[in-house]
């Protein structure tokens, strides 16, 4: 079914609302978009379906949560048949939260959240550079977010 | 106030359950973490004026509205200095989702997302490449997303 | 429409015969497709008016003609708005072949083909190099195409 | 013959009308060249004995044919010595149009088709970095090719 | 006891000085801090028995010991998880002052001093080349160092 | 006189010793170097004389006083003929505590001192990368000085 | 002349053995090639009209003259329009003995030599980047040279 | 006594000499360096001797005997403990005129001259990348040797 429901307008408006905030109830978004609740409530309904919409979460201030580091890391392998062998064991570093296959000059391309700047030693010496088949890594620390924004729909 | 309060286990198992489902409600909460629910409302509320909580948001298959192409792109400005001006101008480009400041060979660091390979070409040419002070852009297209997830706490 | 038209495995079949030699006779492409003549020249025709079919060319060796020398071409240029303008001097440039607007390192990616070294020079110093907004040039030779051959269709 | 015979400024006009539509009748070039057309036959046959002129083919419009995504692609061997034996497996992968032998940063440098960054994601993990000695790939995506033309002859 | 004790503003004075001439008496520095001399004394012990100060050492213009070249050298490993081998063969090099564990491009980054450029081929050569899984070393000749400071406190 | 003063293995002893504690007496150091105390003092003070022996200084753990970024900033100019302004200008940042005019891809290399990536940020963005010449910086961060000792003298 | 002469093994011969030493008397050369004195001298002025032969100069151990460091700069312009005028600059500058126009990622290649490091330093701070157009150099130093010949022929 | 004997200006100025001309007579030197014949056969012998002196030769123009392609290549290692090994087939390889160890990305830097691109790829292909331990070249074609001098003495 997902693959003959076509999304339009009034989908793009209802996901731009809940991105801003997840939480605004169904009616107000009626209101802004100018469709019933109903129609609101049908449509997230066969958003979910279609697997658009894949859950809520919540939006943090890692810094306040004491992760003071976030930092992009690209990785080259020894060879690059190991991709999937080294993806499932960043996977069990709870530090990592991101996993790209990219073109360009890296093989991996990860995203990740440390403390500080020891902890991203350990990090990095202790959990990533074990990970056998990674040759290097190179960093790029990222010292502010100048802007973080969902995606702008419709 | 914020100062004073320090976050604790209780809190990080709370923000733990809603980043995987924002919308869980406080009850349910509560008998996963061992406290009442009036404790999670109120650890809750402390969390968002402390402002380590901004807000909740929609996870969405990008792929699946039609956002095929997902890049991160590294910018070369003419001089450093400029960082700010280029930042202003890069807000204003709807498909920039994400600008870092990072060390390493960039001055800047954005994330974006497109539609198709076309969709960046417009992008890149028509808006990015003419903002003024960029001097160059390269670009690593995330072919795979092989995970996404929220940081892990406590 | 061409819109509603949609490509088959009999279009691709007739183009794939048709790509390694252009001048095979319709009546001997219908046998090996196993479609009458007359439905390889109706397709042909829709192809032709869909722009899909750009027209034919001849395959040259361009060594045996005195072209020893194929170049990639990675252009940086002094800032990047300036890709159209610079676009319009290479096109003016007779051993330019392609120009691709890429991804990566480079702004401009072109390939040129040249007699000898002392040609390849010429056409550096002289004419590339003295486009205005040329920052630098870094030149890949081929020193042999080890394969050549047509995309592989249906 | 071949090497006694040169190449003059009559065979490269013929070659030079040919190239721009490879289906012109000869006696049409005799006109515009102030030859025979007997003289376009005897010179084009000479042509072909000699290697120079090695068919003829169909120029398209990939992106009509759906495949949106054109790729160079610089590899990187575990050991230069490796190359021959690399490029046989190349060969294999129906995606690859061209296998070039470059001076510069890359062993290997390829030029690939894809329907989209989806194929795209398969022909690099599933074959391209599948073959043995290959140590990493970079891939330049061809967001535009601005030009395209027949090399100028005379 | 460390843990609780916070440096203040006269510890960090009492310390710049210090930095200048680790031999000024404690009377001096008391009259130029504006506390008596048996601060001065308690101060330094507790940041002694702190580990801040780890001890005094003499300033040396190499150059006149005949130390004329001053390198810092990035280094390759084979695999990224060597670094603690490769660190311990690397101390036992003499002409290696510092070592240190970077974010970037090298694995392991180091500082030496050698006699002149012939000493520097015997330990590039003889010495860090031969140690086991060293890829590769970089080297950034220091032809001149500009400026050579403690750092700036209070 | 310094001229032709040759530095010898006493010479070399007793700085090795001064090197490793600078308060070391003098009566001491004889002993072991097995001179008397009064030679000790002779040849120091000639060491100074000739501008060999510049000063003492205190060891800091810079992490114990809450120094715990050390980064290495190598600098690109607009013109390498900037170097001595820029210098200047980066002589002024008390961050710096190196400055270095290095063979290799950057035209200055620096050492800095921050409290923490947020320090870092407020250094690069404010202060260096608003020196006048400066194009771009790429910023090495130390995670682990792993030795840090004085150069083996004797 | 020289245009219809042609080089044979003869020639090459007697090259070959006055690339060794210049000095070699033609009658000892005409025994070691089987033909006449007279051949020699004839050769040699053919050589010498045809500009094949520039002359004779001494091969100098310049390590001996106290020329200790051999470097390869390579230099990139702010412009690579600005090839002619710089190579005008670097010819005043007594240190440099060969200029090079190459491929790759550099504008201009050249080979200089100096007596130490301080000298390097003056040669590329004080004479070099002063030149008006270069934006930046990367130097090589030639540690050692491991062989030098002339080029076999014959 | 090599050791005691100082190079002085009159050494200099008579190896300038010869350095542009290796066969002007000495008694024309002398006169022109204001000393007697004996003064220069004496002075040259000393410098024979002492090895400053290596031997005469020829100045050639490659170009015209067909040698059109000079290259330098840097040469990567798999390991650089290699380094000897390697050079040793390197010298193996007769268009290999040169072989420097040299700071920077390379583990060797090396000259070689070509007839013309197919001798290039046949030197890089079936030799050079034949050799045991080498990763990967990166070849810089010089187009043009803009400057080629002695050195300047005196």
């Amino acid at each position: 079914m997902a693959k003959n429901y076509e999304i339009d307008e009034v989908d793009l408006k209802i996901l731009s609302h809940l991105m801003i905030d997840a939480k605004t109830p169904y009616t107000e978004i009626a209101k802004k978009v100018y469709v019933s609740g109903g129609t609101v409530h049908v449509r997230m309904k066969k958003l979910e379906e279609m697997g658009v919409v894949l859950g809520t979460t919540l939006q943090l201030d890692y810094s306040k949560l004491g992760f003071d580091v976030t930092c992009f890391l690209g990785i080259y392998l020894q060879r690059s048949s190991l991709y999937d062998q080294v993806v499932e064991e960043l996977k069990k570093i709870s530090e990592v939260v991101r996993i790209h296959y990219t073109t360009g000059n890296y093989n991996i391309f990860i995203k990740i959240h440390c403390r500080d700047t020891n902890h991203l030693r350990e990090v990095l010496h202790d959990k990533i550079q074990k990970v056998d088949g990674i040759e290097r890594t190179e960093t790029l620390i990222s010292l502010d977010e100048s802007m973080s924004r969902p995606i702008q729909l419709g």
